[in-house]
């Protein structure tokens, strides 16, 4: 057993994303404990910063000790008991997972099931709403599964006009695309690290209205999760009238994701964003240049997660294969019912770039002739690149 | 906001322990995908790595994503369903922790209590679990609230005895004293990654008997909790016939642990133990020395968690507040019953030194003369060397 160097990647799969040396330099500086003093001014300064990004000024924002699913699962098993009703939109991988999360729970849950590829339909959504009180409305953003972007402003509207309570995964859309919990007056909301916040993964950033807040210390039964129970998770995390001492922070995995929000502040919040948008708009070029299609149509498409079909006669595997063997390229797979007939490229954070754009399409030009399927990749390159001209 | 500096700390509480400088470079390797062949092979090796140093050869051995908590939640939501009845010890708080969870799972929970500061006693235990059949009995190891040793081969034979499902908490053990999984026929053991393996918090090592694995898969119901549940973890962590996503791994907290089980089996696992003991006996003749008590009797005394009982007049905080303030020096408080009336001194992995005792001794010595505790630093230090002469 020998010490691991990990060969050199370019991420442009689902997530993780490319991590900048910046961030990779902050997470071995060295471990302090968890209850220092100083430490809590790191974990202040944290829960400031992810209300800043969230725009949940009035939101309690806690990053959790564990992957984007944790957040998921926090916002479900907190605010479920059993019997309540929970009406679940599917359109990908996440929301069936949130709906096997629900039953968990113990909740009777009604899933408004669309086609992997579609945004969320609020229309087909509010018919499901109107049988009976609904405790807990929840949906995805940003599919990671499809790339599609549904209606959060909508959305969680609907579930204020039906009194229910909402939840939104925005582990792929925050960083990416505008995430407005105070505008879209959400209840639940959280992400993960390794997506355009290209921080390793590990944690899960997620804020909580007063009314998810009251609707958890008011349950009539005990959270059936110890490590992700609210109650005992805000007075370690809370900041006035110290702290109590609940699970063991992972103090290096927090150095990480502070030091990418301080990137990402000193890059701006607008300008992330806008970097997101052109280098999907670059991207977008060349794969059609290259006659490639996309899943999600253009209204629809998130800029940091592109699913790309793969044309009759090409084996999807293959050309993951080859760009990985060649050009040590990741891309992601189709899940579920996609795979095999979609690649996703992800432009998230630090590989949001026309760097990573122009490596992309060549490598993919590049396997695509391997299988037969001719491009010209001079002129995907140009199309590509006009977009940033 | 700016990048975040930790201060320098010498870190002899609880945990995290100090984390030597080759693990913290690790972390900083960059980031690949949780996906990726070469990581799949990261995996291999944490596992065998695992399974070598709980001695576990038969049991299914992963590291869990998330702190030594979710270990313990894995073990008891996995292992228990409502209405199965739980036998836990209970000497301590987290043993108390294990109970509450216990009861999130909805079984009937039959606490047996010890004083804190006591090794759970097998005869009491052996009286509840005559009580009607019994489908889990858990216990903790090495109790972090005192520094308590538990005999844990005796305490697996009786769940064996009496056909119930052994659970054991080795947050504190592993890598300290020893754990013998296969010696024991223990069928749920878990550990966390800052104490005595010195590296960072946030993952959980834990090891599954096949009798474990069986009652899994065999459930009525589903676990009640997603993340951390083995029927669908398995299939994400298991070697043949490939890999299903699950969770995103936390990439670089699991180069961290890698590289932290390299130097445990470079240094060799026998001498690891033997250097825990030697500076436990170290510290210990130096706290004698100094006219202080241990909270725990000789016998069942963990060399690597010293509880060390705060003498009349003393202000506990205030000494743990200058150590810190005039050396760096982090100390651990006591918890619940033992607030207040103990210090907690660890002596864990890299944290493990004769460097660690003569600092800790000396700055305790100094503590305790600024609240007019007389000491003689001199001989107290000699004591303590004299051990490892």
């Amino acid at each position: 057993m020998q010490s691991f160097q990990p060969p050199r990647r370019i991420l442009m799969g689902p997530g993780p994303s490319d991590v900048s040396p910046r961030v990779l330099a902050a997470l071995a500086r060295p471990t302090i404990g968890h209850l220092d003093p100083e430490f809590q001014k790191l974990m202040e300064e944290i829960k400031a910063a992810m209300s800043r990004l969230f725009n949940a000024p009035d939101h309690a924002c806690v990053p959790l000790p564990a992957p984007g699913t944790a957040g998921m699962e926090a916002a479900i098993m907190n605010l479920l008991e059993p019997g309540d009703r929970a009406v679940i939109a599917i359109n990908g991988a996440f929301g069936g997972r949130m709906a096997d999360m629900a039953d968990r729970a113990g909740a009777e849950v009604t899933k408004v099931e669309f086609e992997w590829g579609q945004p969320v339909d609020p229309v087909k959504v509010e018919e499901a709403m109107k049988g009976g009180p609904v405790k807990v409305l929840a949906f995805v953003h940003a599919e990671t599964s499809t790339g599609a972007r549904s209606d959060a402003a909508a959305l969680c509207a609907l579930a204020r006009k039906y009194g229910a309570l909402s939840v939104v995964d925005c582990v792929t859309s925050l960083g990416g695309i505008v995430v407005d919990v105070a505008a879209w007056d959400a209840d639940v909301v959280y992400s993960g690290t390794q997506k355009c916040l290209s921080a390793p993964p590990g944690l899960s950033p997620i804020a909580l209205s007063k009314r998810a807040q009251a609707a958890i210390t008011g349950r009539k039964t005990k959270v059936r999760n110890w490590l992700l129970d609210f109650n005992l998770l805000m007075s370690y995390w809370g900041g006035e009238g110290g702290r109590t001492y609940h699970h063991t922070a992972p103090i290096n995995a927090l150095y990480g994701l502070h030091e990418s929000l301080v990137a990402l502040f000193e890059e701006g919040q607008q300008a992330v964003l806008v970097r997101h948008a052109r280098t999907h708009e670059s991207l977008a070029a060349g794969i059609e240049a290259a006659g490639l299609k996309f899943l999600v149509d253009e209204p629809h498409r998130l800029p940091q997660l592109n699913a790309v079909i793969v044309p009759d006669g090409v084996d999807e595997a293959a050309v993951r294969s080859y760009v990985l063997a060649k050009w040590d390229l990741e891309l992601g797979a189709g899940l579920g019912p996609l795979k095999g007939k979609v690649w996703r490229i992800g432009l998230m954070g630090a590989s949001a770039t026309p760097w990573h754009v122009r490596l992309c399409l060549s490598a993919l030009c590049e396997a695509l002739e391997a299988q037969g399927f001719k491009t010209d990749a001079k002129a995907v390159l140009a199309a590509a690149d006009a977009k940033l001209a």
